[in-house]
């Protein structure tokens, strides 16, 4: 892997998706969902195409994520395991974390052959443009105990970027318009010069009308999507009650997704038995990689990030009510 | 200063007093409060003895700091000034902050003739025999626009404290034990060395009544001066609840100070009176040389070390319930 030892690594095979199919790669899932496809709603991470690896999806909601190099997707898979037996996990926190459906072999989408696979919920399976942003998590994306050589690149980007300052950064974004505008999307390059007022115009437009606007997204859901009850500032809060006493783990370099039904037409009934609100709004926690045992101290790096996260956007609907 | 430019020098000319008569340099405050002194309950910070530059008191509840070098005097001038006429400063935090009572010229502890002081509350004024910990917050003491090498030694410092782990590592403390016995003090070679389960028995030990057990302090006092309603963490909730909204300040290597009367026998009525509780204990922030402008950003780094510094005083707590 061409990107193995760089500390944005973590997110390489990062994707949200729906599906497009790869045509020249006839992968057959082992997991029954059939054949697999390319992920329509990445964010961040290196896409599977044009023979780089990348993660595939299935019909049938499954999301396969090649395991990293370097122990990456060691740790993620045990993580996995982990926590989805963990009876310390409280079932309120649960539908943070995507499912896990086991490791599998299948079909790199590099063409390399047979690979393991990470096989996860596809979180955006039940949406039909879904509106998306991808927050790395903490001021800092090192752990204790990585190489010298990793936590000095760690440190040059979390001040390069707004994760010192703010504590966490975008690292990817795509929001709905309407049926007769793309999807806007946020390239890598565009997030990594985000500044603190960046970041936040960059939050504001997530949850606007006129995501496109070059100057002036305008902000007008934000009561809704961030502001209303079940919605994602009191998924946040939520959240914020458990990293306030959970000393379980700690998630270096992990991002929070916030998702919602870009199209207001759509609707889709199963929202609401799988822990979603009105509008499908989610907040999931993704890759890890580089979760470490707690050690009985409570995730104050993450759990700083989420207070700053929240206090912008409470600051959005403030602004917007 | 011969320490200029070190990180640990913030804390340099930080103490907290009783005070110790200084025969041999018969200071003259102009603050009204006739002789200066050596404080008597200094935990961290170089001591104003031996022609060292250190702080002094005077005997009517006033503490002198010597300006320090590097702009970092001129910020804690500035930070004292600018809080105390700041009316966005709910009144229900003042009682966190020592008053400041302005700036003066006088005769230095090192014998090197006038020097600007600023004039600060002395904590332990009112003490028989204050028991204190001191606990500089935050996973990182660096801050945005240091410089380089500031910022390296911060690191390497944050490294090898427990401050990157735990979000905070101890300064110094000294605890009362008996009549008997000598006040039990911590050297500051001692604190350097504290891992995440050295913290914790240290924080243990600072509510014992075996404080000089090297082995099992007791913790019997974790109920009352941790645990009882307006006691320490009470307090920290407080100040915590502060931190999750204002963005008004981000304070870099400050420190908390936990004092109380370490003499139960101890009475003093007019600990009621300035918002003391009962045996004086009290939750107080020092140390403004790096205080910055919020930036409309909450301080998630102080704040994420104090959501682990009340996880782990409410384990010591809980284990003593």
């Amino acid at each position: 892997m061409s990107t193995g030892g760089e500390p944005e690594a973590d997110a390489e095979m990062k994707a949200i998706s729906g599906m497009t199919h790869i045509t020249q790669n006839e992968n057959q899932g082992e997991g029954g969902g059939g054949m697999l496809c390319l992920p329509e709603n990445q964010v961040a991470g290196h896409r599977a195409e044009g023979g780089v690896l990348g993660p595939l999806v299935d019909k049938a909601g499954r999301f396969y994520k090649p395991l990293q190099d370097l122990e990456r997707g060691e740790n993620e898979v045990n993580f996995y395991q982990k926590f989805w037996s963990d009876p310390r996990i409280p079932p309120r926190v649960q539908h943070f974390f995507p499912r896990f459906y086991g490791r599998t072999s299948v079909q790199a989408s590099d063409g390399g052959g047979m690979r393991d696979h990470a096989v996860i919920e596809d979180l955006t399976y039940q949406f039909q443009h879904p509106s998306i942003i991808d927050i790395k998590m903490g001021s800092r994306t090192w752990y204790p105990g990585a190489s010298e050589e990793y936590i000095k690149k760690c440190i040059s980007k979390d001040r390069e970027t707004s994760s010192s300052l703010l504590g966490f950064r975008i690292s990817g974004m795509q929001v709905y318009e309407s049926p007769e505008k793309p999807t806007w999307k946020a390239d890598k390059n565009w997030c990594k010069m985000l500044t603190n007022k960046g970041v936040r115009v960059a939050l504001k437009r997530f949850v606007s009308l006129n995501p496109s606007s070059e100057t002036d997204p305008d902000g007008l859901l934000a009561p809704y999507i961030y502001g209303a009850p079940g919605c994602i500032l009191s998924q946040l809060l939520e959240m914020k009650a458990w990293f306030e006493e959970q000393t379980l783990y700690h998630f270096y370099s992990a991002s929070l997704l916030l998702i919602y039904e870009g199209d207001p037409t759509s609707s889709n009934e199963s929202f609401h038995s799988s822990g979603f609100t009105k509008r499908g709004i989610s907040v999931k926690l993704i890759d890890y990689a580089h979760v470490l045992d707690g050690e009985n101290i409570i995730d104050h790096n993450f759990l700083g990030g989420l207070c700053s996260l929240i206090n912008v956007i409470a600051q959005i609907v403030a602004d917007k009510a």
